[in-house]
C-alpha cells in the first residue's frame, strides 16, 4: 500500500509517499510547495492544489492521510489553514482517492510513541523508521512522512485485530 | 458587470448572480448548494466545488465575491468554513477569476446601511434593490445576492472616488 500523507501550511505545505512492504517501510519521495508569501491568497491555494495535483498524478498513492486541526493561532491563521486543507482534501478527491485524517497526536503516539514529542524528534524518528541517510527536509515533509507512516501503522493494526477477532470465533 | 456573490457553508453554500446596468442592478440567477450531513466531509467539499464550478460554467460571472470570514462558533466550525470557502474560492481560481472579499459587516453596511442587520432585513433590502416580486430563498442565496450587491456598490464608490481625484487635477 502507497500512501501519501499531506501536512497542510498556507505558507509551506509538506507532502511524504510511503509505501509498506511486509514488514517495511519504503520512503518513496517526499517535498514542499513553498507560496509566496506576497501572492494573492487564491492563487495560493490554486498552487497548493496544482502542485499536490501533479503529486497524486506522478506517484499514483492508494490513499491520502492528512493532518486534522483542532486549533491554531488565532482564527484568522485557522481559516487560512482550513481553506489550505480544503483544497488539499479536494486534490485528493477529485483524483478519486480517499482521505484519512489524524490528530497530531495520534501521528505523535503512532511514529514516537510520545504525544509531546516535537517536530525535531518526529523527523528524527522518521529517519530511523524509513531507513534514511539524511534527515528529511523540510520540517514539513517530515511531518508529512510521518502522517503517512501513522496511517500504515494504523492499517497493521486494524488488521491484527481483525485477525485477533476472527480467530476467536 | 456581473458579479458572482457566494456565501460558504459547509451545511448549505448559498451563490446569487447580480449584474449591473448602469444605474440599476438586475438579479440573473440564485440559489445554494447544499450538502448531505451524514456524507463524508471531502465529498462535501467536492460537491460544492463541483456545483460553484458548474455555475460559474453556466452563468460567466465577470468576478466573484466572497464573505470574509474572521470567526466562527468554535475552532472545528471555523476549520469547517475555512475548508468550504478554501474550495469556494479555488473554483473561481480555477476559471480564471478573480475573488473579491468583503466582511460581513462590510456586506450589511454597503447593502442595508446598518451593521447589525439580521438575515431578514439583508434579505428585504435585496428584494428591494434588485426589484424583486418574491424573497429570494433560501437566507444563504440572499446573503450571497447581497455579497454581489456589497462588490457592485463597491466598484461604483471607487469609480466615482477616481473621478473625484482625477477632476481636481
Amino acid at each position: 500500500m502507497r500512501v501519501l500523507g499531506i501536512d497542510p501550511g498556507s505558507n509551506c505545505t509538506g507532502y511524504g509517499i510511503v509505501e509498506s512492504h511486509r514488514n517495511s517501510l519504503k520512503s518513496i519521495h517526499w517535498g514542499s510547495i513553498k507560496t509566496k508569501p506576497k501572492a494573492l491568497f487564491p492563487d495560493r491555494l490554486k498552487s497548493i492544489y496544482d502542485e499536490l495535483t501533479r503529486v497524486v498524478g506522478e506517484f499514483q498513492p492508494d490513499i491520502v492521510a492528512i493532518e486534522d486541526l483542532f486549533f491554531a493561532v488565532n482564527a484568522q491563521s485557522t481559516i487560512k489553514l482550513g481553506q489550505t486543507r480544503g483544497v488539499a482534501i479536494l486534490a485528493a478527491v477529485n483524483a478519486s482517492l480517499t482521505v484519512a485524517e489524524y490528530t497530531p497526536l495520534e501521528v505523535k503516539l503512532s511514529v514516537v510513541g510520545y504525544g509531546r514529542a516535537d517536530k525535531n524528534q518526529v523527523r528524527d524518528m522518521v529517519t530511523a523508521l524509513l531507513g534514511l541517510r539524511k534527515k528529511p527536509e523540510p520540517l514539513d515533509a517530515s511531518d508529512a512522512l510521518a502522517i503517512a507512516i501513522c496511517h500504515l501503522h494504523n492499517q497493521k493494526t486494524s488488521k491484527r485485530l481483525q485477525e485477533a477477532l476472527s480467530s476467536r470465533r
